[in-house]
């Protein structure tokens, strides 16, 4: 169905957002072959200036004719436009990788990070699924602690930064926080409350069981990518007044044993992580120092002694990067090689 | 040793701090029985003017003398001041309510939070310690679901403001904030890294262990606390870029099963607490909500289906006064009562 060509003609579906610019710029740095860059955004978006390779583009209005002569789309506009438009694309002739929550346990699509499941590309419909931010970012860690050891039941707690929300959240925090230090009244359209100087204990919608869809999802995409239903994993995901990048606090229990020397060994070998730990020179991954970095900072591992074999970790990814635009590059990357 | 009065000479030690300024107001709002009040601080505060009951009083300096005729003493001025003076002041016949780290972990020490163990009071050598302000959050939380279902393991992640370190760190984030957004350079003085739109795994000063001081403490304090040595705690705490009130994400196990509802109840019944949790409505604590409030607020109560008794808490306390200066005064108020 996907035939290996010399260049491909490329579609970004939410190009105008934080993670299509991202893709578009990703595209050009690993100078991914692309013979034809088409970029598409909603009405609203038409018209915007995107520089791809020296050139200005103009993006269009994501419509059904969108997709023609197309090779690869990556969709990155949302579940709602994801559902609507990639089956039009991958009926067009296209590949979709898709960043958005659609897809991702379809059990039809194939939900990839290609330093650990890229074998699951070999098998698909039409659609691959890049996991959401926090689960890359888990994953990245958990993967080789898995191979080690086997992890029975993950703990996590997430520092979730506003441009996972999108550009919007990002001029919402900033304006809030002006607003503030001008003694103004704060504006409130993107979260329900201020975000500005506050953690909001609210990431995605909330369920019946209490949980919001970004603490279930964090659990199902896991086991999928690790493909291991016994994993267990219970999640609070926290949205901090950071402009980018994610940090989670990570507590594994695993079925052996593994010392917090071991366990920094095993990572530092996992292609894609830097252990970053050095505490006695107060050295640990932080979300600004991390922000515009391909790889997942990993630091503060120590034994957590209240349990047999227990560990504590302190994750940080670039969400829109690895945690998006770098994975769904990456993946078009191993569909072509 | 100690003699009931109808008024009580109180000094508050600290009393140009964040703390010791609260530890004021809250004696006047309660209408503690205050004869005199004494204001002491280090040099460099001498002199500075705080009003009391309608009064300006000026804040003298710490001395060796300054204890003479004082029946209570108020101490929020770091553990130093408190190891050297505290003694001075048992010395001179007052009774000390410490709310450093100084003493809380010594057996002759009683460490109190009064909803929970105030006959901890009846025996005491002088000196009284009141736990750190995370401590007392998740302890108010835990009190009420230990007695009815018994806690055996705790993971508990911190988003702790910046108050918690003192006045020149909420200095620090506000002029970093303003710093950025007017494109400058920031001055880092307080905390090694920037926080002002960034989260620091990092809370006090790191142990040989890999934990910060305040991790472990957390574990010590609620053991203490609740009489129970049987109790599991591994923590993780993040300082945020937030002013005021700390946030905790908790996960805990328990002997025997309890529901979210069942647990919400227990919770509703505790002296100090207000459950705060219907997330249909984007309702649960807040740091910025609960600034201000003397009770410790919990939401995002559910059931962790991945062991067999397992829960989730979302907990927020104002860390200045109940996990500070309330708490301390609260031990005054039973003491003389």
């Amino acid at each position: 169905m996907f035939k290996k060509k010399n260049k491909y003609t490329v579609a970004v579906v939410g190009a105008t957002g934080a993670v299509g610019r991202e893709m578009v710029s990703i595209l050009e740095e690993r100078k991914f072959p692309v013979s034809e860059l088409v970029l598409l955004a909603s009405d609203r978006s038409e018209g915007e200036k995107i520089e791809f390779s020296g050139k200005i583009r103009s993006v269009g209005k994501l419509a059904k004719d969108s997709f023609k002569d197309v090779d690869i789309v990556l969709f990155s506009a949302g579940s709602d436009r994801s559902l609507k438009f990639a089956p039009i694309a991958v009926e067009a002739g296209a590949i979709v990788i898709d960043s958005s929550g659609a897809f991702r346990m379809d059990p039809k699509v194939p939900l990839v990070v290609p330093e650990i499941n890229a074998h699951a590309l070999e098998k698909h419909a039409g659609i691959i699924a890049s996991p959401n931010c926090s689960s890359i970012g888990l994953l990245m860690a958990l993967k080789p602690i898995h191979a080690a050891v086997k992890i029975k039941r993950i703990v996590v707690t997430t520092f979730q930064s506003v441009s996972g929300t999108g550009k919007d959240a990002i001029d919402e925090l900033a304006g809030q926080t002006v607003a503030l230090l001008n003694f103004k009244d704060i504006e409130k359209k993107i979260y329900p409350h201020q975000i500005a100087f506050n953690c909001l204990p609210h990431v995605d919608g909330f369920l019946e069981n209490g949980y919001t869809r970004e603490e279930m999802e964090m659990a199902d995409g896991i086991r999928k990518v690790v493909e291991d239903e016994s994993i267990q994993l219970t999640a609070t995901a926290v949205r901090v007044p950071v402009f980018r990048s994610h940090a989670e606090s990570v507590n594994i229990e695993t079925e052996r044993k593994i010392s917090a020397n071991e366990a920094r060994a095993v990572l530092s070998k996992m292609p894609g992580v830097v252990v970053y730990d050095d505490p006695s020179r107060s050295l640990y991954p932080l979300q600004l120092d991390v922000t515009g970095k391909d790889e997942t900072y990993i630091g503060r591992v120590r034994e957590d002694e209240t349990i047999k074999n227990g560990l504590n970790l302190w994750i940080v990814i670039d969400n829109i990067r690895k945690g998006a635009a770098l994975n769904a590059v990456q993946i078009a990357e191993h569909l072509i090689s």
